[in-house]
This record gives structure tokens, sequence and C-alpha cells, in this order.
């Protein structure tokens, strides 16, 4: 391996740790969102907006970085897979970001006013979209298709309890016009997380991707959507 | 200009074509669930899902052909920023054709139930967000950053359209418990729509830094986002 082939390697490396450091941000992000929320203590997520500018000041970084070396190295097949993956999880995870973002200004809407009832799907749901996030960098880093596989089956399980959250919340919403702000409020939750599930679900099938040169983006049996 | 430069420029006009047609047959999808709504007439959004199958080919496509030149062509400078603007407005459309086909799941839900009130606002939010895809796709062909801006500068009209909505159809739910399954479905519309706009905002700015070299994508001054 000459010297010029080692320093791409190495600068492939940088984009790779640099992408760790954006997952484990947005991770974060919607951790403490969720966090502040089942605890009631405003100062879990106060911080999450400084978060989202790391986050974008990386997202431009890796961008420019995917640029440079496309335009000094010219990469070719495996290597031009892996820049092609490194763009697009990069604006998947930025997303993720924003989402946190509204997630906390629901949150902070909801922490005024008292528990509408104990929270316990919102925050499982958090915890599998987490990991579907986690684990799809997991897949990347590893180019493992098989744990890509796996997050994009958790995501089965995330509809499933939105569904069942904004069941209930309906129904508290019918039965007491006091809780329709707050219901609404926890419904959107739900949704940020939902799609924060999406995105984790788009980078594991960007891995696949990568590693096989096939596309799962678009199953030939269309996926399930919400009814509503 | 040698023949394969040529080459090379039909296969950038045909990325552009795709890419146009794309943009098309989203904002056709967008319009086509917002016009059901209004008319409540079924047959409107019924190929909708159609539409999505053509987009979905369509985004694998442009990947593809995308990722064939930066192999073989090996762009530079303003090229690259082409194909890298391609790639990233690609993503952006498909998704605009998802919001679409969950706009039509909720409207497949009001339309078997009486009218809840009269729709303005929520046609205007689809107008202007299909306007803004338009534009955005227009100021790409062009290389135009000034219609790009105008785009930018009309998302804060849809967000305010949005808070709007929100504020009435709480309204009408803390009133009438009866209202609540329609109001909600209304909602959501809302907010797809503003995501629809979204993207259309993200297609703008990708157009300006491929212009400028320059990211506008995280300004200084964080844009408001929605109280919940």
């Amino acid at each position: 391996m000459d010297r010029h082939e080692r320093q791409f390697d190495r600068e492939l490396g940088e984009l790779k740790k640099k992408l760790l450091r954006m997952a484990s941000i947005a991770e974060t992000m919607v951790d403490r969102a969720v966090t502040e929320l089942v605890s009631r203590d405003e100062n879990i997520a106060h911080n999450v907006p400084e978060y989202e500018m790391e986050l974008n000041r990386l997202q431009i970084e890796i961008d420019e970085a995917a640029m440079t070396l496309l335009a000094t190295q010219q990469p070719v097949a495996v290597d031009l897979r892996f820049i092609f993956a490194v763009v697009k999880i990069n604006s998947e995870l930025e997303r993720i970001g924003d989402l946190a973002i509204n997630i906390t200004q629901n949150v902070h809407v909801l922490v005024q006013q008292p528990p509408l009832k104990p929270l316990i799907d919102i925050p499982r749901m958090a915890e599998l979209a987490r990991k579907m996030v986690n684990e799809s960098l997991d897949s990347f880093v590893k180019g493992d298709v098989l744990i890509a596989q796996t997050v994009i089956m958790t995501d089965d399980q995330v509809d499933d309890l939105r569904d069942q959250i904004m069941r209930e919340l309906l129904t508290y919403m019918i039965a007491d016009a006091m809780t329709i702000e707050r219901s609404l409020a926890l419904i959107l939750i739900a949704r940020h997380l939902e799609r924060v599930a999406d995105h984790a679900t788009n980078i594991a099938e960007n891995v696949i991707y990568m590693c096989q040169g096939r596309d799962v983006r678009h199953p030939t049996t269309p996926k399930e959507r919400p009814a509503m």
C-alpha cells in the first residue's frame, strides 16, 4: 500500500468517525428529550439546541469532506459506494437531530401542565428508535447486512406502538376536553419518534445497498402505513 | 468539445430530465391528495399509489446513474457539485411522494365522514407548498439563486398557515368532542404539507450550495419552529 492509499484510507476513517460522532449526538438528543418528558425535570434537555448546532456543523464538514474525496481521489467501486452511503446517512442523522428539537418543543408544553397519565409506551418507543439508530450505524461500520435487516424489521414494532398510542390518546381526548392539548402534544411526540425510526430504517437500507449493491428501499410488497 | 464530453453532457441532461419528471409527479401527487379532500371525490387521488411506484423507480435510476457518472467520468468542480445536488434533491423528492401518500390516507378517513368546516387554509397551504417544489426545481434547472431564495422565504408563510390551522382546529376539538377525529386528521394533513414545504426549502438550499459553494442550510439565526 503506497503513501497515497494510506492517506485515502485515513480520510475514509475520518469520515466514518465523524458520522459516528453525529449518530451519538443524535441519540443523546432524542434520549434527553424523552427523559425530560418522563422525569419532568426541565434541566435535562436544556442543552439539546447546542447539540443540534454541533450536528449541523458536522453535517457540513462531512459533506465537504465527501466532495473533496470525490474530486481528489476519484474513488470507484467499494470506496465510491462507501462515500455515497456516508452522504446519504449524513442527511438522515441531521434530520434525527431536527426531530429531537421538535420533541423538546412538545415536551416544554407538557411539563408546564399536570401529567396526563403515566407514560409507558412513549419511552418504550423512544428506546426502540434510539436503539435502531445505534444499530443502523453499527451495521454501517461493520458492513453487516444482518444487523441492518434487524433494524428494518424493528420498524414494525415502532409503528405498532404508534398506533396504540394514537388510539389511547384519542380516547382521552374524546372523554375529557381538558386533556386535548396535552394528548395532541403526546401524539405529535409519538409521530416524531416514528420518524426517527424511519430515518434509522433509511440508514439500514443504505447500508444494505452499500454492501450488496442491491436496492432494498422500495420492496415490492408495500409497507403498511398508518391509517391516519 | 470532443465526443466523450458531448456524451457526458448528454448524461447530465438526462439526469436533469429525470429529476424534473420526479418533481412533476410529486407535485401532482400532493395536488391530487388535497383536491380529493376539497372536492370529496374519491376518484381523484386513487392512482396516487401508482405515481409513488414510478417515483421510487426513478429515485433508484437517478442514484444509479449518478454513481455511474461519478465512477466513469470522475467529474470535478461544477459537474461534481451538480451531481451531488442531484443526489440530494432526489431524496427530497422521493420523500415528498411519501408525504403525499400520508396525506391521501388522512383524506380517505375524512371523506367517509361529514365535512367539518369549509376548507380554506389547507388548500392555500397545499398550493404554496406545491409552488415551492416547482420553483425549487426551477431554480435548480436555471442555477438561479434568487429563485431559490424566494422559495426559502415562502416557507415562513407556510409555517404561519400551519400555526393558524392548528389553533383553529384545537378550538373545534375543545368545543365539540364529535369533531376530534376529523380535526386530528386535518392537523396531520397540515403537518404533512408543512414537511413538503420543508423539503422544497432543502432543495432550494442545495441549489444555493451548488451555485455558490456556500452552505445556507444552517443559518446563524435559528429558524422559528412550531410551538407544538
